[in-house]
């Protein structure tokens, strides 16, 4: 068993509306700024325990389904960015 | 003149309690979930006008200053994930 940290990335579906993104790209534009358009989405980086890459991604996807998105407006993103194994010591030398 | 897309990444900065990473990892593991941490940010694809990808940058840093975070508490991640060249029509063929 390893710790992954994965990240998850939450994002409205394409075509939706998103009043954040607009909201943003108006203010953006107000301050002179040259914007075209924006998005806005929210991220989480999670450190779980998991066997092995593939199961701590199948983790993270069960999370978006349970918690962190609503799967009929948005979409995931999952992606393993570290991997570390608890039992052995930080210094340890390279096998 | 060209279109680049920025991401920009708004995170608490280290150290800073994070209620909404530390209320999600409670609500993971109440689901089951072995996790052992995580933290919340937001996440903003802005699609802006400039002469080259050091300037895009630079206006993004300038976005995270003026608008999008926080700078007593939050940090920014700033990376141009594309560019295109609006004056140039979709179909035209490769140089």
């Amino acid at each position: 068993m390893a710790r992954y940290t994965v990240r998850i990335e939450v994002w409205l579906r394409e075509g939706l509306v998103d009043p954040e993104g607009r909201t943003v790209s108006e203010a953006l534009s107000g301050l002179g700024f040259p914007v075209r358009s924006a998005r806005a989405g929210r991220i989480y980086e999670i450190s779980v325990d998991a066997p092995g890459a593939e199961e701590a991604v199948s983790m993270a996807e069960g999370m978006c389904r349970e918690l962190l998105a609503n799967p009929v407006r948005d979409s995931c993103r999952v992606e393993v960015i570290g991997r570390r194994d608890p039992s052995r010591r930080p210094r340890s030398p390279p096998e």
